[in-house]
């Protein structure tokens, strides 16, 4: 395989400038930039990122710590990531730790599992990444990250309280307000709300949205008005159910696509039409939801966005280690309208 | 960190014992096994796979190539290749090569792509993991494949010409002809097809399965009974209006189950019910089709199988390098009977 230095020689330019030119630095002349890239190009040069850290300083890789990549949001976030180190010469190596596979949805209560995350960070250590981005399968407060790490390392879809940490998050908060909001616009006063578990951060952060929203416009929300579920269709059925019958709500804000699914049977079962009889509304965005019939108005969480995002953070960070400051970003979510609320 | 040798000092075992152990060979006695292990969780120590190709003749690690990440069927193999190396203390390192997010879906027209596989071979080669697995995004014949490498590779849902590749796909033909056989059995002759698009393997295999159960049962099948669509809804929707307008067809057979949304959008339009009026089948049970109403018959990819079919064949392929055969193996689908299909 040619070497950097060949290529340096038949351009006549230094190593360093080969180097700067892969590494997407801006310190060199277009003209020059060009003429190098058709050399590199031309005699089949590539860059072999996973093996520098046995030779260089910087290796141009960044670990990427997987919750579990068979979450609905993992590759979604995953895929921002590495398109913006595409674009910046980066190489992720992915880290995948099965908690959900392995343990099932209550994976968290078993602190087992930040023996698992040393371990992946040790891993990448040993490789010697230039930062680690950890991707977590829903909103926590993260806290098995080792104080005395040595390389960067920035949390996606969660927080911490630990200092100097970064993180990315969408604003569950602002997406559940806005979307109280467009109900509120069609005219829906009387609004039921088929929450998350109840300590779930997800939860507690759409019912801030939700109550804030109703409280702006002056409507009431009483204790009866919410319900918590259990994210899956049949408890947004069991909760349609207890909600519904006999109750003068005209919409349902349901807190994740799959429940208002559950509520769809439980209308269809009693012959009514969403968004017409009954308002109802999701949050994700789930694929199933535009399958719905009619189709699911939710909310989008921007998981593209918030893995470009984080990317972005921890190149910079990796860039400037001695000029940083931890960053808390929450990515803004789209409302997704369809048919399922109505206007009255 | 604690090291091997201090586990095997605490132990009064060879260090090379303590690495069976860890490596799961079985050429240890149980008492032995259980008493090492026993000190090895008391220490708190943890192998370190990535940097083992440092130093040792085999790092227990294996490359996974992926097309794709978000490809629908990635997450469900990839679950399933690290689901058996955990039972095998085998470690997975992950390279996305993002095809169908870089290129869109004609990225395999582009022969461009073969420099990242071969990258992404280099990679792997240069951390010294023991073997590769290969994760296509769909069925196609793979040609890139250096003939020189140096460690087992493998490839799972796709095959190959080359010689001394082992292959692991699903029964793609196989599973059209149950899927046909239970539409049949539900007393539907008059069958027609919306296939993917014209030259695509699944196509062809599916077709292949099709036309032989109703050969078999002496059902004609004709030209006009089948069309080929984008393997979207809206080529779905297209070819229900052009096969169903003026038809005797009691069933329609689509070979994915985003078509089939689309036949059911058609005839929700005519007020004709699926299941009922006209019978619909799918093809991939992806999430949305347990959504659908009524919710659609299809065929189950056994994606977490093959996984754990290519897991299994690469670590015995590591396992005995002289002694090896390459496999053609095909893994058999199932059919998910829902309600979309009914009885005349």
């Amino acid at each position: 395989m040619v070497t950097l230095k060949e290529i340096a020689e038949k351009c006549s330019v230094s190593i360093t400038t080969v180097s700067n030119i892969l590494n997407g630095k801006s310190n060199v002349s277009d003209e020059t930039k060009e003429r190098v890239l058709k050399v590199i190009k031309a005699t089949g040069y590539r860059p072999n990122y996973m093996a520098r850290g046995l030779r260089a300083a910087k290796t141009n890789s960044v670990g990427i710590i997987i919750d579990d990549l068979t979450e609905f949001s993992s590759t979604g976030i995953i895929d921002g990531i590495m398109s913006y180190f595409d674009e910046h010469h980066y190489k992720a190596i992915l880290e995948n730790l099965r908690f959900y596979s392995k343990w099932g949805t209550k994976w968290y209560h078993n602190k087992g599992y930040e023996d698992s995350v040393q371990q992946a960070i040790d891993e990448f250590e040993s490789i010697k990444v230039d930062g680690i981005i950890y991707v977590a399968g829903h909103a926590r407060s993260i806290s098995c990250i080792p104080k005395n790490l040595n390389i960067p390392l920035i949390i996606s879809y969660a927080f911490t309280e630990e200092e100097g940490i970064s993180t990315v998050e969408f604003d569950d908060e602002k997406a559940a307000f806005d979307l109280t909001n467009h109900l509120i616009d069609n005219g829906h006063k009387k609004i039921a709300v088929i929450a998350g578990t109840e300590q779930n951060i997800h939860t507690i952060r759409r019912l801030n949205g939700f109550k804030k929203a109703m409280q702006e416009k002056g409507l009431p929300v009483e204790e009866a008005d919410i319900r918590y579920g259990k994210w899956d269709p049949q408890s947004g059925y069991e909760n349609a159910k207890a909600l519904l019958d006999n109750s003068d709500y005209t919409a349902v804000f349901c807190f994740n696509d799959l429940m208002a699914a559950g509520v769809y049977d439980y209308l269809y079962e009693k012959k009514l039409v969403p968004g017409k009889d009954i308002s109802v509304a999701g949050y994700d965005n789930r694929t199933m939801s535009q399958f719905l019939k009619p189709s699911l108005t939710t909310v989008a969480i921007p998981l593209y966005d918030i893995g470009r995002k984080s990317a972005e953070l921890i190149l910079n960070q990796i860039d400037n280690p001695d000029n940083f400051e931890a960053q808390h970003c929450f990515v803004q979510c789209g409302i997704i309208e369809r048919k399922s609320v109505g206007k009255i």
